[in-house]
C-alpha cells in the first residue's frame, strides 16, 4: 500500500440550504476541495460520494455520476456508498483504498445530504431506513429513544448526572460558535439544556443533534504525486455491529466503534495516547461519552466525568469535537463523515478556528444505524 | 493483485416475490452462495451489496449491515453501492478488488432489489432516480423514451427493420424457457410482439424488460484459498458515461459501454473475438443491439442483421444472453449485474439450461441510468 495524502478540502456550511438541490452542495465542496488541493478535474481517478437518504427525499440516486459529470471528471469509476450515518467514512475509506492500492493517483470523495426541506414525519421515516424495520421497526423506537436507552443503561451502569452531560452540550455547542461551517453554535446555559422540550426521556432537545443540508469534500493524492504533504492518513478501517437494538448486549458500548479503533490504532502503529483531537459520532450528548471510551480515549465509566472536568475541551487531556460536533455544527448525513476529515485536516495544518495547540495526530470516527456500521479513520500532519 | 475466482453463486428466481422483504431474497441468495461454495460465514472478509432504490421503494437502508447479520458474518467491512442499472456489476468489481487487493480472502457479493409490489406510478418515479432530475427531469423524458429515442438514431444511422429488432425479443424469450430463474420466457411470434401495446414508439411492450423482484449473489476467493477453481475472474472495469440524455452526442452508442469493454480486454489480455458467452444489459430490445456493437462482439451496425440471422444466438458466432436477459429473465434492478455473473459461471461450468458449447470465456455488461454508470467483468472457466 502507497502512503496517501489529504491534499484539497472543502465543505458548503451545514445547516438549512432549503431549494439548493443536493447536487449543486456537492459540487460546490468538491469544487472548492479540487482548488485547495490544486488539483485539475482531469486528475482525478475516482469520486466516492457518500449518501442516506437521497432516494427517499431528493428522489436523486447515480449522485455520484451527475457530480462528477458537473465537475467535468473523465470517464472514472463513480460511485455512491451507503452505510447511513457512516456513509461519508465509508466513501472515504474506499477512495483511499483506491489510491493505497495503485488503482488511481487522486482520488475525490463527497459527501452530501439534504434534509431540512422535509416535515419532521418525512425526516424521521427517512432516518428510521437506518433501523432494521422488521425487527426494531415494529417496536416503535427511534433513534432518540436508542440513545435515551442508552443514557439510562450507563447512567445505571456508572451512574450519570444531568450536569455532566450538559456538559458535553455545552462544550460543543459552544465550539460550534467559532466554527464559521456550524449550524447551532451557541452559548447555553445548563438552565437552558435541562429546561428544553424532552425528546426521549432523558433526552432533551439540545442533547439532540439537528436535521442539515450541507456537502463537504476531500481530495487524496499518492504521496508520490503530491504537491502539498500536509496531512497524511495512517489509517482507516470499517467495522459492522448489530443491526438492531436487540442485538446489543450492553448499550452503553457500541462493538462496531470498540473494533474499528482497536484495528485503526494498530495499522497506523499508534496507541489513543498519542491522539490529539478527535472528531466523533456525537449524535447525541450521550454518544458523545460513550464513545469516547469506545475509542480508548477516556477511561470506561469517565467520559461524563471528564466531560464536566473540561478534560475533553480544547486545552484538556483530549480535545474532542472542536468542531462543534454533529450536535453543534450539523449533521447532514452523508455529508458527516467527510466533514470531519475536513475539520481534522484544518487542524492538522494548524489553520482551525479553534485551533488545538501543536496538533499532529487526529482521529474521525463516523457511526451509522444503530451501531450497524462505523469507520474510525487516523491522519497525521507531517508538514 | 491476486488471481481471484468466483466459487460460489446462488439466485432466487427473478419474477414477482410479494410480501418476501428484500432482505429475505438477498438472504437466500447469500446463503446458497455460500453454501454452493463450501464456505462458511466466518470466513468472509467483506461484503458488498448492489442495490438502488431500496430506500424509496421499502424504506430500507443499512441493507449491507442487516444482511450480513442475518447470515451471521464477521464485524466485516458491509458496504451498500449504489449506480443505478449497474449497481449489481459496481457491488461485484468492489468484492473482487478487496480479494485481489488482499484486503481479505474471500468477499461476498449480494445484489437485490424488490419492485413488483410499487404502482406503475411509484416504480416509473423510482426508475427516474437514474436521470439527471434538474436535466432531463424536466423534459418529462423516461428510459423507455431514451431507448425509443436509440432506436430512432440507429435506424436512421444504420437502417433498421421492425423484424430484426423483433428476432432479439424472440431469442431472448425463448432462451428465458429453459431458464428455471426466468420472470417471462415464451415462445414469442413476431406477430405477437409487434401488435403488443405502444410504450414510446416504435418501443412496444415486448420490447421491454418486465418489473422484477430478485436477488443474486457470489463468493470470490483468493486461488490459494478456493478449494473450487472453476471460474477466474480476469478483469472487472467500471466506468461513467453522461448523466443527462442531451450529454450523449450519438444515442446509438454509449461511451461507458466503449470504454469499459476496452479497458476490460486489455486488462484481460484478450480479444472480443476470444469471448465465448455474454450476459449484455438488454433493458430494451435495441440496447441488446447497441451492447453488441459498443462491446466489440459485433461490427458497427450489424447488430440488428446479426440477430436476424441468428448470429447472437446459442449456436452462432458469439452467443448473446442465454440466460433469457433482462427482457425475458426479468431485471431486480440492484440484482441484474450479480446475476449476469450467476449466470455466467454456470455457463463456465459446463452445467447451464441454455449451455453454450465449450464456453471458456464469459463476459457481462451492466450499464446504468442513461449510461451514466457502466461495469465489464470478464470471467474464465480454469476447470
Amino acid at each position: 500500500m502507497r502512503d496517501v495524502l489529504v491534499t484539497g478540502i472543502g465543505s458548503t456550511a451545514f445547516g438549512r440550504h432549503a431549494g439548493t438541490p443536493i447536487e449543486v452542495l456537492a459540487v460546490r465542496a468538491a469544487a472548492a476541495a479540487l482548488k485547495d488541493g490544486g488539483i485539475a478535474p482531469s486528475e482525478i481517478g475516482a469520486l466516492y460520494l457518500g449518501n442516506f437518504v437521497s432516494g427517499l427525499l431528493n428522489g436523486k440516486e447515480v449522485l455520484a455520476g451527475i457530480v462528477a459529470e458537473r465537475l467535468g471528471l473523465p470517464n472514472i469509476p463513480c460511485t455512491k456508498v451507503e452505510g447511513a450515518c457512516a456513509s461519508g467514512g465509508i466513501a472515504f475509506r474506499h477512495a483511499w483504498l483506491a489510491v493505497a492500492f495503485g488503482l488511481c493517483d487522486s482520488a475525490l470523495v463527497v459527501g452530501a445530504e439534504t434534509m431540512t426541506h422535509a416535515s419532521t414525519a418525512q425526516a424521521t421515516t427517512a432516518l428510521n431506513c437506518a433501523l432494521d424495520d422488521e425487527v426494531d421497526g415494529k417496536s416503535g423506537i427511534t433513534f432518540p429513544g436508542l440513545f435515551g436507552l442508552a443514557w439510562r443503561a450507563y447512567a445505571e451502569k456508572y451512574g450519570l448526572s444531568r450536569s455532566e452531560v450538559s456538559a458535553v452540550v455545552q462544550k460543543n455547542k459552544g465550539s460550534g460558535v467559532m466554527n464559521p461551517l456550524a449550524q447551532m453554535g451557541a452559548v447555553v446555559s445548563a438552565e437552558e439544556i435541562e429546561s428544553s422540550t424532552l425528546i426521549a426521556d432523558p433526552l432533551r432537545l439540545f442533547d439532540c443533534c439537528p436535521m442539515s443540508d450541507g456537502a463537504a469534500a476531500v481530495v487524496l493524492t499518492a504521496q508520490a504525486h503530491a504537491a502539498n504533504r500536509s496531512v497524511r492518513v495512517l489509517s482507516s478501517v470499517q467495522t459492522r455491529g448489530p443491526a438492531a437494538i436487540g442485538g446489543h448486549k450492553d448499550l452503553t458500548s457500541f462493538e462496531a466503534t470498540v473494533l474499528a479503533a482497536a484495528r485503526a490504532y494498530e495499522q497506523a502503529g499508534i496507541t489513543a495516547a498519542q491522539v490529539d483531537v478527535v472528531e466523533l459520532h456525537d449524535c447525541f450528548s450521550i454518544a458523545e461519552i460513550i464513545d469516547s471510551e469506545d475509542l480508548g480515549l477516556v477511561p470506561r465509566g469517565q467520559g461524563a466525568r471528564w466531560a464536566l472536568e473540561g478534560r475533553t475541551a480544547l486545552a484538556g487531556d483530549i480535545a474532542i469535537n472542536p468542531s462543534g460536533g454533529l450536535l453543534a455544527k450539523g449533521h447532514p448525513v452523508g455529508a458527516t463523515g467527510v466533514g470531519q476529515i475536513y475539520e481534522l485536516v484544518l487542524q492538522l495544518r494548524g489553520g482551525h478556528s479553534n485551533q488545538v495547540p501543536n496538533a499532529r495526530i487526529g482521529m474521525a470516527h463516523n457511526l451509522g444505524g444503530t451501531g450497524v456500521a462505523c469507520t474510525v479513520t487516523l491522519l497525521e500532519g507531517v508538514q
